[in-house]
């Protein structure tokens, strides 16, 4: 039987998952290639920790650079993470000739033109499902299933932390701090959850989507970026009295002239599939302008959903590797001269309905104010409500509004906070509603 | 810019919506393929009809087998339906080394075998998205993108029809018959709709599902098949009181012996993704060993979904005819050589909790005679309801079971409806539950 001769950089969560896969699922994938994925070599600079997975001693080394130099290895998966050695190790892994799997999307977000520009040139391949959705097969469905279609959007979950944080809030009325210390003692927040919770690593996968979606350079600094760190269990009740659920969405849209690119926490009606995924799961729509919504659900991180998705690529480059056919599919499912910049739309040019939730002094005229100053703006109210009287003298105003531009709320919120009778920053949330 | 050339068979909605999709989207298809996909023929038995779609008269042909036999057509396109001639020209396209797609999931349910192994032997593909879930890039999921699983697994609706009528006696608790007729005038439900209704169409899909979620040859005896037409308004609302949905569900299991092939009206809990699945959707959730449950959801039928996979299979085996790389992924995902057929376990064998909806005359007693015989097949009972006086002397009793052997609820009904407290035949739908 062939043999495609792997050699895995990083064995950490997701590398120890890929290794366990390989291992007990030898037979059935092989009875699928015809051939067998045969693990060279695993490189880490940490040899000692038990990853739970038993692997012979002789393919471990510290040598990243050996594993990418062996003239026997078809295939370097890099686990490693974060952008340095990773990049260089990618870079240099194309250069020798070998086909590239990673699951890091922060260095794709980043670095990915780079990338696929440097394995387009060696006619090499880079695998990349594993780095959006985990284990499910979301990039292979865009760039695949749904080529056929010009991609009219896509919004989603697309961060199993944020969403697990979102989901114990709205369930058990906790205020963010506490859930995210329970959330990081149970192993589903890292130490430093910055990327998670501040919409980072969302803001990531949204943008290696973008380009896969409508065949753009991949470009992290358009996309707008708000995390879940000040959404409070106060916000939390009203958003359920109006009937919605909150997420932090990854959101794009294509008019055709421009494109949408926003990450930030949202209101859905509370009786659409989206907002019943909960817990650390992840899922994605995707409107084609053939076949409508599609959406994929699914595990969106983990040692072996994301292992899955890892060695799924590993099977697709495998495949091409024997059949002769490396390079059929280009990185982004766009051949690399039709790959062109689009403009993205600011966060300003947005047409939204929004929740605000105003803070102030209970006194009458108070709302007639605040709706005055929102008509001067052009933004009507669809719902209002004024809630009890047990916030330090100040009441909470919670209201959606008809769609409205976002550079008019800013507006209108910025003389707004400024009125006497308002003490706190208003809390403005985005609403979307895509049935 | 190289040209893929393919020849339509039969130009009905899927065909017409291909043909749209092919036109409409040429420029997204080539920036994407790096070659344009060429409609050579179309073939049809008629030529008058107008399809909604224009068309360059001087391609159309009432000739198939001219087609088939034409040395310039790469990719024959079969959408004609049913048996036969698709059968024919199907196996003759294959022999003439043209490459194959098809939406025909009748077709392959019942000679799947033989067409891919034709095509096998003859090294051409058959590309068949389009039989299963519409629009929705099912087989290419389950083929490629859990290809680092072993299949445990999979639940689902997959037939829109059927769907549109649960979900509208549901929400309207109109009978099955009202709501058929009205399907029917909407254009939901076909003037024959037996193959929908008595569950057959899914049958079919559920057929070419075992095959590639686990290497086994295409079996359409195997597969148990019950419909909706016996569905009650009245079971529909006690349903809904026990809290839960019906929905015509292809449910397979794997427990490394045995399969399980079932498709059969379901109670499944009504706050779970799928429940939520209405009108004409489809979703179907897909359990592998290392990625856990993945669902995806989309519409499942119609010109333009069903179109959209038509095309990507278009461009997938175009991609192959570009690079050489025709056969890259056998038919059913696995070799050939290693496809053998699994023992799949009757409906007997079941194991699962059961809804029963007793007609009983009024008399003191008669619960206890129910249960009695329940109890002395090993059946325990886990709620129950006796309701109303309105059924004509006769009331309904309903209960949820836990676990039973279908076997011994299959003799305990027969048992209990020889009763002579017992008016009518006991009505048994079957409960899921994967959570």
């Amino acid at each position: 039987m062939k043999q495609i001769r792997v050699g895995l950089l990083g064995f950490g969560t997701v590398g120890a998952g890929m290794v366990k896969i390989l291992t007990k699922n030898r037979e059935v994938i092989e009875s699928r290639l015809g051939a067998s994925l045969e693990l060279k070599w695993i490189a880490d600079i940490d040899l000692e920790t038990d990853r739970g997975v038993s692997v012979d001693k002789r393919i471990m080394t510290t040598d990243a650079l050996m594993v990418i130099n062996d003239p026997d290895v078809d295939i370097v998966v890099e686990l490693i993470g974060g952008y340095e050695p990773a990049k260089s190790f990618v870079l240099e892994a194309i250069e020798n000739g070998k086909q590239v799997v990673t699951a890091n999307k922060a260095l794709l977000a980043r670095h990915g033109n780079e990338i696929f520009s440097a394995a387009s040139q060696k006619g090499a391949e880079v695998g990349f499902e594993a780095s959006v959705g985990g284990g499910i097969p979301l990039i292979r469905s865009i760039k695949e299933g749904l080529v056929a279609n010009r991609i009219q959007g896509f919004f989603g979950i697309l961060n199993g932390t944020a969403n697990y944080i979102l989901t114990k809030m709205t369930n058990e009325g906790s205020p963010f701090s506490d859930v995210l210390k329970e959330a990081q003692a149970l192993g589903y927040a890292e130490a430093d959850p910055t990327f998670d919770i501040e919409g980072i690593d969302t803001a990531h996968k949204l943008t290696i989507l973008l380009s896969i979606a409508y065949g753009v350079p991949i470009d992290f600094e358009t996309v707008y970026t708000e995390g879940i760190s000040k959404i409070t269990p106060l916000d939390i009740k009203f958003i359920k009295e109006f009937g919605y659920s909150i997420k932090l969405l990854a959101i794009s849209k294509d008019d055709g002239k421009s494109i949408e690119a926003r990450v930030h926490p949202t209101l859905i009606p509370e009786d659409t599939l989206l907002a019943n995924v909960n817990e650390a799961y992840n899922a994605l729509y995707v409107k084609g302008d053939a076949v409508g919504n599609v959406m994929l659900f699914g595990p969106g991180a983990g040692m072996m959903p994301t292992g899955s998705a890892v060695v799924s690529d590993l099977v697709d480059i495998g495949r091409n590797l024997l059949s002769g056919a490396i390079g059929r599919v280009p990185s982004v499912g766009y051949q690399p001269s039709y790959v062109k910049p689009r403009r993205v739309r600011s966060i300003e040019e947005l047409d939204a309905e929004y929740y605000f939730r105003f803070s102030a002094i209970d006194k009458p005229g108070v709302l007639s104010k605040i709706s005055g100053i929102l008509g001067e703006h052009q933004i009507s109210i669809k719902s209002v409500h004024q809630k009890g009287r047990d916030l330090m003298g100040a009441v909470p105003i919670v209201m959606i509004t008809h769609e409205a531009k976002e550079a008019a709320v800013k507006k209108a919120l910025s003389d707004i906070d400024k009125l006497d009778i308002v003490q706190d920053k208003t809390i403005l949330i985005r609403i979307e509603d895509w049935r």
